[in-house]
């Protein structure tokens, strides 16, 4: 079992609906070390790609993408954001998103001054559920003409068909920590053997 | 001038409506490495204050704060939330707050579980304007009973009256770059000598 496993049976809580709460230390307070050794992982498990950018999503992948991008030669960080903001003027990439967790539809917007087609992205992400998110991302990545060179994530809920289908287009697809199943009643997580 | 107000003049532009665009470094692409030395920066100016906790706001604000706690012995970082998740359950502290690039309002929400009387806090964010979030977010931490040790700031507009109420009610506001006025039609940003 590795570090962040370990952590999810410590300090996750199942919650009914297969929802796994891990917001004492990913998603809303961060606990920064864990993210450090997050992007040691990344950095072993793509060793050998050219990545000169990290991509992710507000708000959750932020905070995991910085930490990242010191294990891959401090590149920059960009982070797709979810609604149209008045500061984000000129011309932007756009893909419709539909969240998992808030039964919603988001535009996802990166502006075209930051993705181009010299860039080989690591995208990296919290969670990976049904993959909508994700998806925005990559055809964001397509329609700039970048490579997406791979994918970390922190959880994936391994029962649900977002990594499978990551997986099945080809893409390298990491998640440090993939589930099988959850139980509410038990509190139990099972997890993929890696 | 100090490597950020350096930075704002290469990089930064400036845009009517006393908008001041600096996406390609501090909130759309970010700069890790330039995070990293605000970090250090922030740790000389808050030094001997006994921070144990990092409190900041989605979405801009969680890069900086990751890379600042690295500078505060990886203490955690909170994030405050701007809309309410289904994720996000339990009792939780709630501010109000008018966002002034957005021109609506929004409600600040930490999760009781992560703010306490036992916390010594360093509030970090990308802007400071007429102050709102930063006042929303005081006003949780007073809620928790935590103390506000230091605010860190990257850039306050020094021109608007945020920055001005804040040091007037006695907290330590340190801000890495202060912008006392801006001109788009030349182009030029003037800084308040530090």
């Amino acid at each position: 079992m590795n570090f962040l496993e370990e952590r999810i049976l410590k300090d996750g809580v199942v919650k009914e609906g297969n929802v796994l709460k891990v917001d004492s230390f990913l998603n809303h307070q961060l606990d920064v070390e864990l993210f450090d050794k997050m992007g040691e992982e990344f950095a072993r498990r793509f060793e050998g790609k050219e990545i000169n950018k990290i991509l992710t999503i507000e708000a959750s992948g932020i905070g995991i993408a910085v930490a990242v991008a010191r294990h891959f030669n401090n590149c920059p960080v960009v982070f797709a954001k979810k609604t149209r903001s008045i500061n984000l003027d000129g011309d932007m990439y756009m893909a419709e998103v539909e969240s998992f967790t808030h039964k919603n539809i988001n535009n996802v917007i990166v502006s075209k001054k930051f993705l181009s087609s010299d860039d080989k992205l690591l995208i990296i992400d919290d969670f990976l559920a049904n993959g909508c998110a994700l998806q925005g991302l990559i055809q964001i990545a397509m329609e700039a003409g970048a490579e997406v060179e791979g994918i970390g994530i922190a959880i994936e809920k391994g029962f649900q068909v977002g990594g499978r289908t990551i997986r099945n287009l080809g893409y390298q697809l990491e998640s440090l920590a993939i589930i099988d199943g959850m139980d509410a009643t038990t509190g139990t997580v099972t997890f993929r053997p890696q």
